[in-house]
């Protein structure tokens, strides 16, 4: 009952009944079921509900002790967070489901959604990288996205800092699609909270998290085969040597799609990773013409739009506190909450530096709770 | 009795006394013989002094009305400049003649050389770019000459401004051949005069043209070729949009040499040609390993080198000359001498100043001396 990788498309059949989406929900958030192992119970099954029946005595069988199915009090909950959210439920296999995720091996079999759907019918291109871009990186985010936009071409990214926020804000009145790492409803970084909002009123946020999940380092790899699932292309714009782009970039050759990259002068940090895959073979980008000439042969949706308003580039907080948690932790584990007190921070500020702290690979979260520095 | 281009490479018996030598030169530097009609003739009849007595008739049944060899006085006026400037004369087939050229359709049949050519053994990376290079730019030259020379490898270049300056010196210690587009005894820029002794001293100058010839914008493009042709591979250091690198690396491609290119920010329009060749298929270059991994596998004679003394930039001069000239020209064409008056320079300083001018196709020169602003 562990995750395995599907080698060829299986077709699954959509809930019909509120009843079905609901055992999908319960079926998805039971323990040991990811997207795959989803597909094989539905399809071995013929049903959520039949699996949901039969998990406990293929756990037993599996010499899983003490198994059991998610509680139904838990998804009850979901969909209430949902509806207060006003989160829509986007099932595999569905028509409002994004056709570009369908021929993942790993496709999430359930995405929740807030805002309009119809941008997932659109063309899509997916802009990626550092979170502490240049100046110049933003710029060039900036163009690109307002200039994909104005081809018809709907911008993915994943509301992150730096480049993720600078695609998202020039592709906010041509539709931009913001996956996050946590639940739908769950905004980070604070910063980016009206950006957020922005996108639901004219995008569309989408995670395969359950509401309310607070993102974790974990979900951000998870998070950003979606990303580069929903385009046909991926577009690095700034990325660092070792950075999470570069691994978005290879899941995104896997998954098929094309790999495109900003090149940099080579005395710039800032443009490693982009030259390295350039090197590796990836497309050169200059324009959004470089990128559009490099999609497979299909015709975009073309659409008028106006020019978009570029808001200011937010100003990056919270620098402060990551100097001085990366000056309290050492290579000797200590605990999460001996850090707080030390710190004189509350947890609510601490948490979200902590997790750019190990998205950056800086800090190691170790069992019990325990931090440390990456040795 | 034109040129022609030979597809199969024809070996040529080098001259091997002083009689010959001068007949070479004499056939060489008859009216309408280049490089390719040379070695016809050569294979034709045998030898230099039987092709220059029948070429007289050749050109009267081909139609050309009072052809005339080359009289013998100027080959004696070439061979006496050339021995006062210590040049040295390579010929085809000869064992001191740079191997890498001998594959060439359009090989030089002879060059003159000045300095050590001994450098011509070793395995050679040329190194091309813009004359006004960007400080980005004349860095990222210095730091790939000196790593290259470190690593036993000639650095080629063209003795120009900017980045060919920057090759050079960063070189100097390590080994460095510079093609002059002019005679091998005729220096420009100016400001390059104590380069082009050093180079002299440690290294090697080269040129196909007879002693004394003042470079015109038509011999640029001919030298580029040897660059190319005398190296493994050629790295265009930073280059514009439509500027001469981008043909040098063509005709590289052309020998099948390896082109390689520099990659910069698609803001930064010094990128741009660099960036085009990466587009188009040339490999990234960040560093001289990168260099050193694109080469056809051949081991590198490795020396022992002490890291080379960087000189500082020339500067840049005539700025306020060119300018000058641009200002006083216009569509319609005027005499080169009115201009000389109008500017009150001399001929000597001008020159140099309309060779660059035409070089980067700001100016045109039209039949009867007369220079107009490009179209």
């Amino acid at each position: 009952m562990t995750e395995e990788q599907l080698s060829s498309y299986h077709p699954t059949l959509p809930p019909t009944t509120e009843e079905d989406r609901f055992s999908w929900l319960r079926l998805l958030r039971s323990r040991k079921v990811g997207p795959a192992t989803f597909r094989r119970l539905l399809r071995e099954h013929s049903s959520a509900q039949n699996a949901l029946a039969a998990l406990p005595e293929m756990a037993r069988a599996a010499g899983i002790k003490g198994y059991e199915i998610c509680p139904p009090g838990v998804i009850e909950a979901e969909l209430k967070a949902a509806k207060a959210a006003n989160a829509q439920l986007l099932c595999l296999g569905s028509a409002d489901f994004p056709h570009a995720l369908n021929d993942l091996t790993d496709a999430p079999p359930l995405l929740w959604a807030i805002g309009d759907v119809s941008v997932l019918r659109k063309p899509s291109i997916a802009m990626v990288g550092a979170r502490n871009c240049s100046s110049l990186g933003a710029r060039m985010a900036r163009g690109l996205a307002a200039d994909l936009g104005k081809q018809g071409y709907v911008v993915v990214s994943g509301l992150a800092r730096g480049i993720d926020t600078s695609a998202h804000l020039a592709a906010l009145n041509t539709g931009t699609v913001a996956v996050l790492a946590g639940g739908v409803d769950v905004i980070y970084p604070a910063e980016n909270t009206d950006l957020a909002r922005d996108i639901a009123q004219s995008g569309l946020r989408l995670s395969e998290q359950p509401m309310g999940v607070t993102p974790q380092a974990r979900h951000f790899p998870r998070r950003n085969r979606i990303i580069s699932g929903l385009a046909q292309a991926v577009v690095v714009v700034e990325a660092a040597a070792k950075s999470g782009s570069l691994i978005t970039a290879r899941d995104a050759l896997d998954q098929g799609r094309e790999v495109l990259a900003v090149p940099g002068h080579p005395f710039d940090a800032r443009a490693a990773g982009c030259n390295l895959l350039i090197r590796d073979g990836a497309t050169l980008v200059r324009s959004a013409e470089d990128v559009i000439e490099a999609l497979p042969r299909q015709k975009a949706d073309l659409f008028e739009a106006s020019v978009p308003e570029i808001a200011p580039e937010p100003v990056a907080l919270g620098a402060t506190l990551h100097r001085e948690i990366l000056a309290r932790l050492g290579p000797s584990p200590i605990a999460e909450d001996q850090l707080i007190r030390d710190i004189a921070a509350t947890a609510g500020e601490i948490g979200p530096a902590l997790v750019d702290l190990e998205l950056d690979g800086r800090i190691q979260r170790q069992p019990g709770g325990l931090l440390s520095l990456t040795a």
